[in-house]
């Protein structure tokens, strides 16, 4: 008998546990499922033969050594800096470990001790990061299987919408940490074009897009994120010319994003105090040049040149010309924008997401150059089976599935660009309905 | 014998010791001035009686402590960050504590036991913080004394070059600590203007300008600078309609530097890594996007459509357009800028700098409302006994004097805004020839 347990029972959440639930009526194995709010993690379960849900407050110690003696696989869907701790206990009770964040440095200086004591610490195996290396490393190891040359790698993805969904002028609702998504891109980003170093301020990041196609759906505002360089090392792709990474968005949206980092209101480094009762467009006012003439309207188009009819109509319709009363009048900007956002771009019970990712690579072959785009679009069900959390959590519990039935052997820490990792998710995934559509093109010199 | 200790004996100490040294000739009293370098100590001190060298590494807390131990009052010209370790040290020990650095919360912590030794803890008591203070509360008392009204207080300082110097078009050469000037203005600036509250982002900062004249001198840039609105409180104008505090560049040096800003050339918060014998032309062209066609000239054209002659002439003199050789290549982008112009804009010998205040006031007389324009204008004699200097030190020194002298009888912690503080330092002040011309001229409705 195998146990799983999985930590936190959030949204992103939803399709693993059922997932794993499942696998646990059908094989020798047990879930323990542990979240701060026990109804919640209760409801997810459904009753389940073979499950069990427990409280934790991530915080005691002692109950979450205690759940962690209890497994075998630990899969930490907590906040990500919680995971350094709950490495840190697994490594000490010997117990595997699997998430669908970042690989941080606290984890790189225990590897030897993961390692030595035969366990696997798998990261980065959920959606961006997670199905972006493994469907990348696909065609990486392909192409270099076949003594091609990979020039340019440049992959986007996106947690957005399903067009019949889209029914505000931003074309986007947060299907994902609302904080997150505004402060998308702060820090400095950094890739390399033609074999130039190129580095993007953050006020200058949603000017620096570029128009990514997917085939009936139109077009996206792709912009880069963050470093792509050390994904170079990662892929095996020291070398290449050109590799960026990017975030997409609906198109049009990062252009009227941009006004409000242009205007300092994504900015998260202070705390402001705006009068108690201040409204909107009071909020906004604070962010441009005072003029004794001209209205906010007017301020606005003197402060942003290129502001036209889509933008002004995409900040008119969250209010900000409006006397409407700002919901939080003392944080940072960005906290009191996320309030308004909030507000205005929360999904729907009947709002479909989608998740839409593509690959861009340009490859010497022997006899030419060639392009080859591979894309995946996946839509949500609803505003709880969200492609968001399918695509985030399916990786992880495919995963863990085959890792519990021994089909992957590996140990140590990991994240999955190794074939024998990403192979059986991948055709696991293809199983479960997402799939790479690939189209190769030649490239006329 | 009373005891003065000087902490550091760098560049913005040399009036400061000049002052106190001949004052150890002139009274009872003895200096000990403490160094890393006994060299740099013993020559500014140019063996006056009463006064003594010592070596001194200030994380030797054993040699720190000895030496307070035998002083009197203490004055810290150590980086600001040491500030708070010497303050301890004098509160433990039971000395006084001088600086022209900002109060800081570290500081605040320990009031009351600073009280409670009956001691005095004096900061801000330099150019900028300092003489800003003193000049602006002697206007701001005498208006509050005649039942005038504030409206509107501005306050500008700049330490530049004095005309015959400014021998590069950027009218500018390091007098102060280069790593500050590059970072000038980083974190949002906040002011208040005609009662509503401003926020200003860094990168927009440099396009937030007023243009400030000094008679003689010209048109200066003036830019905000920080948070204006925590002085309210500081300055008893809780209620004023319009409060900024600003920083002065030769007119034409914002609207140059801005690109930098924009480029994100001086952004701090990351390292990159420029090949080595990369030039500043492949420096500057990592900020630009890239372009199958143009040059590095046209796309800084088009990533700055605002760019002019003088912009270019300024980016140019520095080498920018030149396969000049990157002075470093590893560092953050402000740090690789900053080996860049340390090299062009390094005092020479025989510069003089300048020191440029300006308070503009708006009050509400009986009668009507008038305009007050109170200026300082500050003449270095040359690369060592610069203005910065002069202006920094003697504030203190005059501080420290006057309290040796029991002319300051005051305790506790204190920034120079109390009339018995800043009285007879501005008038000693004036007979150094550091004086503010005031001009008042009414304002038509």
């Amino acid at each position: 008998m195998q146990t799983i347990l999985i930590l936190g029972a959030g949204k992103s959440s939803t399709y693993l546990i059922d997932f794993l639930s499942d696998s646990c009526t059908k094989k020798e194995r047990r879930l323990i499922l542990a979240d701060i709010d026990l109804e919640t993690a209760l409801s997810k379960l459904k009753n389940r033969t073979g499950t069990r849900a427990e409280e934790l407050d991530s915080s005691d110690s002692e109950k979450r050594k205690s759940l962690i003696s209890a497994a075998d696989v630990v899969i930490s869907m907590l906040p990500a800096f919680l995971h350094p701790v709950v490495a840190k206990d697994c490594l000490d009770l010997g117990k595997h470990f699997f998430t669908a964040s970042y690989e941080s440095e606290e984890l790189r200086t225990i590897k030897p001790d993961i390692e030595a004591k035969g366990l696997l610490f798998l990261n980065e195996c959920g959606l961006d990061p997670g199905i972006d290396h493994m469907s990348a490393m696909k065609i990486i190891h392909e192409a270099s299987a076949k003594g091609e040359k990979i020039l340019s790698f440049k992959s986007y993805c996106g947690g957005l919408l399903a067009p019949e969904s889209e029914d505000n002028p931003w074309k986007y609702k947060f299907t994902w940490n609302p904080r997150n998504v505004v402060l998308a891109g702060q820090g400095a980003s950094r890739y390399i074009e033609k074999g130039e170093l190129k580095f993007v301020p953050y006020h200058r990041l949603f000017k620096r897009l570029e128009t990514i196609n997917f085939p009936g759906l139109g077009d996206f505002d792709g912009y880069p994120n963050r470093d792509s360089l050390s994904y170079r090392q990662v892929y095996e792709l020291e070398n290449i010319p050109t590799m960026l990474r990017g975030t997409l968005r609906r198109a049009g949206f990062c252009k009227a994003w941009d006004i409000f980092v242009q205007l300092g209101m994504t900015d998260d480094s202070f705390q402001m105090e705006m009068p108690v009762n201040s409204t909107l467009r009071q909020f906004l006012n604070a962010f441009l040049p005072y003029h004794a003439e001209l209205n906010v309207e007017e301020k606005l188009a003197e402060a942003i040149p290129d502001l036209d009819f889509p933008d002004f109509e995409k900040i008119q319709w969250l209010g900000f010309f409006e006397n409407r009363p700002l919901p939080e009048t003392k944080g940072s900007p960005a906290q009191l924008l996320q309030a308004i956002l909030e507000k205005d771009w929360q999904l729907n019970p009947e709002d479909r997401d989608m998740i839409v990712m593509q690959h861009l690579f340009e490859i010497q072959t022997k006899t030419g150059l060639k392009k080859v785009t591979s894309s995946l679009v996946s839509f949500g069900q609803d505003s709880v089976y969200t492609a968001m959390a399918k695509t985030v959590g399916l990786p992880l519990a495919i995963a863990v599935d085959l890792f519990l039935d021994g089909k992957i052997g590996l140990r140590g820490l990991h994240v999955p660009v190794l074939t024998e990792i990403y192979r059986p998710i991948l055709a696991a995934l293809e199983e479960q309905g997402i799939r790479f559509e690939e189209k190769v093109e030649p490239v006329n010199p």
